[in-house]
């Protein structure tokens, strides 16, 4: 089973570290390929940038079509809160999960009510309005942030523990959250201390999108193309796919 | 991996027919055992015999951890909008799995609005409860009954086809659901007819659930034992076992 | 009129209590009879006991309807947040109230937002589902606990007043309620103390089931059998009523 | 126990039916009194006509308040949808019952789902925003209106019994309901024809709330002055109450 | 252009305040008229004063138009959280807009989330009834109050903005607002100050009303008479207007 | 005052009916300038496109910005239900409307219930989207859809009529709207034909926008800087804009 892992920012250091983590959960036999846009963003902090990754998504897995190179048994989005899932499920049949809501769906498994933590303040309402449309809100104790930025945590993963943990605390004890989500795909390796130091499950959104993608593949599922998500009408596009009229290399 | 499914109803032949569904999509490893209630009714098709299996699953439970015999990494019960999985949750810590929950989660991966299609009508109700106190209502399209009972559709699954394939294109065509979930443990290989002749995704419980069982155990998650799961206080209670006290072989 | 109070627990010293409490209210001509299921847990603090206090009094109604004994105008289920009361409506069709339900609906009558204060925080999980299955939550302001569980209230009614009186004190100045409901069927005596040093009007949820089960009674209303609550198909069960197989005197 | 019954409109034959239907089902020793306002619109078909009706029985309270000659145990407001319950409970301490809501709690413990038969379409959107402020709207099935006007179904209860009857067919086939309502005072006949022909429980508010006053009363309970429905400040009013500003007698 | 502002309560001087107002932000060539209810209280801060202050502004349109003497594009009731708007919609088929509605829209447009600051605790309900029944409810973050009485804010606007600043304050700190509608027609001055110490916009909602009046007027929409908004049925009434039956001069 | 529309498509010849549609409503000294991305698609029918078009006219404004012509009071997000409203808002001050919010607005302020008519089926959930978010969607009674293409309806607005008039009379008859929404921008010319036909107010989101675009310049207000609004961090980003990389003129 191959799975492609895209990271919506341009940043290969965290594009490296997603992989790893998704390795580490990956089970025997599942291949994965981390990939990132060939324009945008080095980090996702707001609504421009959110729709900038989304299309950089786009136009990758659509050079990867046109060149015949998409061989992939499912595709996960790794941006907690991004645009663009949508997208990739128009122009692909294999499933595409996005981590925000595969981190919510492990949570509703493990417990009652669940909280996310994520990076700035501003990227909480993302946040809500990706778990109210995707039909996953009604758990979702809160969501809170630690204060640090996507970038800040990716360059310091280690030294972003102690305040996640705080606010994870916080969760737990007034919001009435008995799991807790990481909001930030550069938070995998904090989950451990969560649950060391709360004593309740912690869920990484990438380790729980490669579980849930290798269970749809093993079930032989893909994305329904009976509604919204078939693929749209061919409307003439100029300049598309960006990245070969800007001339980059796939 | 071991995982053990708890068929709510006392229908040994459903029990089988379940087992082998469920080892049918079960990844290699991972070992399926069917179990069913010491007692109950034989199809569960009220409020009545609801409550009746999710103490015939815990009187289950309660008699192997007794006699030191629970060895699963998680547990699967297998009645679609039965009673019982929150107790179960209580009295373990492996992940208990219920397959109305499991089939709605892996129907909001796959698509936009999902359709139930359940046995008689008076099953609808209590899917709508369950879809609803487990925050997976919000995507449901619809609940609708094929107008079999559970024993009927368990007697004659291939009869049942029709009148299952036809309601489900009414939740289609009229109710905008662009994946179907089966509702009741016996419609297990009607997920093809509906495939081929709708063009939608449809999903069995039973499948869903040891889908998403293998990946808990493969994320190496167990329940929130933080809240409302954590086992509760130890109340003098008479008579419990049931099946103990009424002298019945585990 | 007679009425029947089914106390979930198996403690006869609760039972007692709950009939005088009844007695207190039920008018002229209203003769109580409260009664225990022969099997279950001495006090009710998870959804393990909830589901075997539901078969505890269906196998007390199946007892009493065998052995033509059932001869009661309405009946009252006084576990607050339990299970079974759905059972029992299948059952029969005379009149069956819920005292978490009956207290909601008499705190609708008087104020704009009621809070229930339970006992321990574990039960504010079943309670919030009991009032969001019923459609009674809209108005419920918060669900609060007091921090003793269901068998300390009842061992020391009096000591636990100053508990619960402080708890409701926080439902009224922080979460806005201007009603209290008693969230458990021990708290009976403690009505007068809420109103006493809060002056919000308390409802005890036996109380409130009397009076409503005396107003349904003289509408000449019964429940109805056009939907959910109509009696079950009759599927086969074993064990059936368990204390019957158990050698239990009715 | 004396219950005030305020009829909204000022068609004097309309309140003495209401008054018979009370009389009907009120308990022995519960005296009945209905009222009309002293000034307004013979039957209430508008939000116009609504407010003022409203002040109609504001004035009506205020001036028996200042005649000393209040002396009511509760007040039923017996306008299907229309405004001033809550103006009453400022006004009152005694309980006051609004006859729409008292419908809806009835039927609440009666069945699963109610519809709400009531007369113009025009009506339907009030009777919706009734049973959504008051909280009671989750389990609504519908509100449907049988195509007559208060007037019309005042002159011809009997006439309208048909018209009744097939929407109420209506709501029970197409929308779930299993528990009727019936959304005007002067349709208090048709509850047996209802039931007679359709097998479900059908509600009159009048009845509903004269038998939840008596229980009300029977408990002991007072509206709550610890919120909103507390005694407004004491603004100066020009021309208050009304009535007598229009030298109308008592 | 010419708007007719409805200031519901009988205050000479809030009326002239608010036309002061309503002229500031009136576009060249709009012409204010202000106008209160012949009868009714000097400041409404209850449901009863509410509903009177709906009947006076319905009388006070009723008498205008019985003298031919309507003769305007666009109507505001300036009461923030009063009855009475869709009263006069009937009556009228020029717009007639709500000044908490209008601040609603317009927070809308400017934010994601805004607060209400009102007067009294007491006027907090009413507001978010009218949001609710008004479908604008979601984006509401708090509705809060600075303590102050109708009365005493108009008498002493500049001493209130202290404490509306403040509240506004914790609005923004503490829901997570950021727009600001001031909850009261004597308010208007304070939205300078609101911006000036909080950085968030600050609506005040006769403003609002005057600009989207305008907008209506510009786009030459009228209400729809399409649904429950229509004129009502001709039911005789007595005493109506009641201003005339008073004997009061228009 | 200045305002600037952007098409989200690259059609010119729609982004020339937009501004002639734009100037008819517009008030005397509104400029209006239309402009449309310099790279995107024709039309709009998927979520591919809708994303990619807000990268569009994100692409334009910061060329604007960067070369010093921004020089407009309000911007106009001319899309029914595409994404980028909220990266406008992020990147500019002054305010950013968008057409099918700005529809919804009106609607609310002239009726009770509105119905949207797009063009595909497969439009109707963005719009649903979109709504939601917005915070309205609780007075929506439908989004339906006509069966036109978005380009369809731009190639031939005058042979659309038919299908858009029937289907707003469906959501009249069926569904209980009073008003009806134009769900595209193309649609412009059909509002008379709606109200013509079928007695309702008909509202085109681009001269709503317009009308409440100007309210807004005319009250001062701009977009609230204090929440998820705020301009984001400086996250480094490569190839932006997208068209000065591509070589295109603005």
């Amino acid at each position: 089973m191959r799975l492609l892992i895209l990271n919506p920012n341009t940043s290969d250091s965290m594009t490296a570290e997603i992989a790893t983590a998704a390795r580490t959960v990956a089970a025997e036999g599942t291949e994965i390929v981390a990939r990132s846009p060939r324009f945008g963003a080095t980090a996702i902090d707001s609504a421009a940038e959110s729709y900038l990754s989304a299309v950089g998504v786009m136009d990758l897995a659509a050079a990867m079509l046109a060149a015949g190179e998409f061989d992939y048994d499912a595709v996960i989005l790794a941006g907690f809160g991004e645009h663009g899932k949508d997208a990739l499920q128009e122009m692909l049949t294999v499933p595409v999960l996005d981590i925000a809501e595969a981190a919510a769906h492990v949570a509703h498994l493990l417990g009652r009510r669940f909280s996310v933590i994520t990076t700035l303040a501003r990227s909480i309402p993302p946040i809500q309005d990706r778990l109210l449309l995707a039909g996953l809100d009604a758990h979702c104790a809160s969501v809170r942030a630690c204060g640090l930025g996507t970038a800040e945590v990716d360059a310091d993963p280690a030294g972003a523990v102690q305040a996640i943990v705080d606010e994870a605390a916080k969760a737990v004890a007034e919001d009435g959250a008995d799991v807790i989500c990481l909001g930030c795909a550069g938070m995998a390796g904090v989950t451990g201390a969560i649950t060391a130091k709360l004593g309740v499950p912690a869920v990484d959104g990438v380790a729980a999108a490669v579980a849930l993608a290798q269970a749809l593949v093993g079930l032989g599922m893909s994305t329904s193309k009976a509604g919204v998500l078939a693929a749209g009408p061919d409307n003439p596009r100029c300049h598309w796919p960006l990245s070969t009229s800007l001339g980059l290399d796939p």
